[in-house]
């Protein structure tokens, strides 16, 4: 059974936002079976939008819209529906008292737009939205369903859980399911990952095997059909087993688990405090660990400039295993990381940046500190990324063995 | 003229990376003034690739590929092209002299896989890639043109600037222009915003009038079309200064300007450094502002809770106006602020965070230091960026005062 992403928004075309919602539900479809063939993006046209929703529900069973619900004059997804389906719009008065109560809960005034909002094609399904003022509904044509979400990230991916799935389960009776394993590493580029699992990655097999790279990260996707998710899983399992034989501690985490995870587990674990001087990555691994429920009690962060962490750690620079080791003391913490980027070498566009990674332990084994140097390529922004990715690394591998 | 982009990859469809790609050469299209009506995401199948190709290629004059030339066995896009256009792929040495010129330039070893990524359609223009291995190219039909550049998005985005642009405007004369002006404000809801401009957002109106809410943010967008760019920009200042006039010092920004460069620009027109304890926030202020050029010899912060921070700083917890002084005091600067956010109140979905800003400032007029209440909703990563924003927004008005 096919599903299809219409995404509704002059600002995605211009290219003036990213559509993030696509790939949320791009995931959650694939995880109940929906085959996913198509994601169309139109802008804020009337006539386009409605030309696309036709063109999506003659070539899918289930289409999902977002964007275009909001209360602006520019939101023309209901109108749209209306007309893909031949349906005109009603005027829904509980859907304005939803909203009435929701701007009452948080001591605003409904606005005289929002009223616009209660509308939707005559015998549409209204979903209800306790996170935000956007209704939202289903069309129902034959077999097909077009299904109407917001496009404000935190209320689609609430509806799409809690109100769409369910209905989708109910409606559908889904005969696949696939199921995609990621196994995540850190060490190796692309094409050398390519080559160790490139017996897996043929076409048509099952499971299917694709890898994805990342600033200093590539995944590993593994991906089986089966009638059920258990024999899924079990295709996938002896794939997984031999891929993890030949990379060993190159792969860090699997499917939503990133370096920070790991770290933030590793520190859970051994019951250690972490500081890190960010000279370069201006916050970014700190932003990164503390994402993570409940790390953000064993992480500390100094982001400053290599020569001012000097001035205020009292520390010579040079050594940045010495400067970890002072930030460490500093921190009152088990384990340290110093990362400083220098100046880049070479022409903008081509520049690499040296950047020293310094990581120290301490504790009962008494003190230890080791230095990595790395040169990394590319725009400011991506060097920033993959050296916290490095040190997100290095903490890992320093909580493994329990030492730097 | 019309364009059309064709993303490929079955990681976009299974949701597992988000396509920023398409934004980005949205953008550069427009400025270009093609018409981006259609944004069509594929998966690494030969065949669908093939068919999404020829479907592109007959609705649209320049086609843009991205992603699917990489080394691996999934990456399909060069033999879908040539399908699609009818052709053998051939090999080009010079590509392969490329790729082992990169290599070596970065002490890697040549993988034979990538020997792969030098065959592109016979008769295509290769497009040669300093910055990566994955060799691109051109495949001219009669009066289209397909254009194939890689998924990585670093490689794309120096290709797409400095190849495909210049080959675009040489080969196609571009009858209109579209261009776009994004004033950017922090304070007011969507619906409110939409009010104010409401009378400019009428559909078919030259300048078209949108907005867009981002969290803690909205921008509102004016898209002008001419035949030239000043044209264009003449239809957009007056509807801009009125807009200005409404909206007053809630605009802090326009187009690619974001809250951390107008207080990085404010930071280094007064001559102050700033230091910042994020209580909760975990660097993402430090580390948006750190991202602006220049901005890091100016921005310290201290990521820690904020019990941690008080003992830090020998100051007590309870006014983060003091605390902000504090770690002003510490930081040896001029402008600090302190942010915390606090336990939430509510259940898990519709949870409240209340959280409070401090601001402090000092030097000749004497310390001034004030406090901010706000109440987040949402889930915590979007309360953080939501209290960055406003943190930054904090920083932005005491720097336009000179005062916290």
């Amino acid at each position: 059974m096919r599903a299809e992403i219409v995404s509704i928004g002059s600002e995605l075309l211009l290219g003036q936002i990213v559509d993030t919602n696509a790939a949320f539900i791009a995931r959650h479809l694939a995880a109940v079976g929906l085959d996913l063939f198509h994601k169309v993006t139109v802008g804020d046209n009337l006539a386009r939008v409605a030309a696309a929703l036709t063109t999506a529900i003659e070539r899918a069973h289930v289409v999902i819209t977002t964007g275009g619900l909001g209360p602006t004059a520019d939101d023309v997804t209901r109108e749209a529906v209306a007309q893909a389906a031949g349906r005109p719009l009603v005027f829904v008065p509980e859907l304005l008292q939803e909203i009435e109560a929701f701007f009452r809960a948080r001591g605003f005034t409904l606005s005289p737009s929002n009223r616009k909002q209660s509308y939707i094609p005559e015998g549409a399904i209204p979903l209800s939205n306790p996170v935000g003022t956007a209704p939202c509904f289903i069309v129902e044509q034959d077999d097909r369903a077009v299904i109407s979400l917001p496009g404000v990230p935190r209320e689609m991916e609430f509806l799409l859980v809690n109100r769409v799935l369910p209905y989708l389960r109910e409606r559908y009776r889904f005969r696949g399911i696939i199921v995609s394993r990621l196994l995540r590493s850190c060490g190796l580029g692309e094409s050398r990952v390519g080559e160790v699992v490139g017996d897996y990655m043929a076409t048509g097999a099952n499971p299917t095997v694709g890898t994805m790279a990342h600033l200093g990260q590539v995944d590993i996707r593994i991906t089986a059909k089966a009638d059920d998710e258990a024999t899924a899983r079990a295709l996938i399992a002896p794939v997984e087993a031999e891929i993890r034989h030949r990379l060993g501690d190159l792969i860090f985490g699997v499917d939503a688990e990133m370096l920070e995870d790991v770290v933030a587990a590793g520190l859970g674990q051994r019951d250690w405090t972490l500081t890190v001087l960010e000279a370069g990555t201006g916050g970014l691994v700190a932003e990164r660990l503390t994402t993570v429920p409940g790390a953000a009690r064993r992480v500390q962060a100094l982001v400053m400039e290599a020569e001012a962490a000097g001035r205020h750690l009292g520390v010579a620079l040079g050594s940045v295993a010495a400067l970890a080791e002072a930030v460490r003391v500093w921190g009152k913490s088990r384990l340290a990381a110093a990362t400083v980027i220098g100046a880049p070498d070479g022409e903008a566009g081509q520049a690499i940046y040296p950047t020293r990674i310094g990581v120290a332990t301490g504790g009962e084994g008494g003190e230890r500190a080791a230095e990595y140097p790395y040169r990394f390529g590319g725009d400011f922004r991506q060097v920033r990324v993959r050296a916290a990715v490095m040190t997100l690394d290095r903490l890992r591998r320093a909580l493994m063995t329990g030492s730097a």
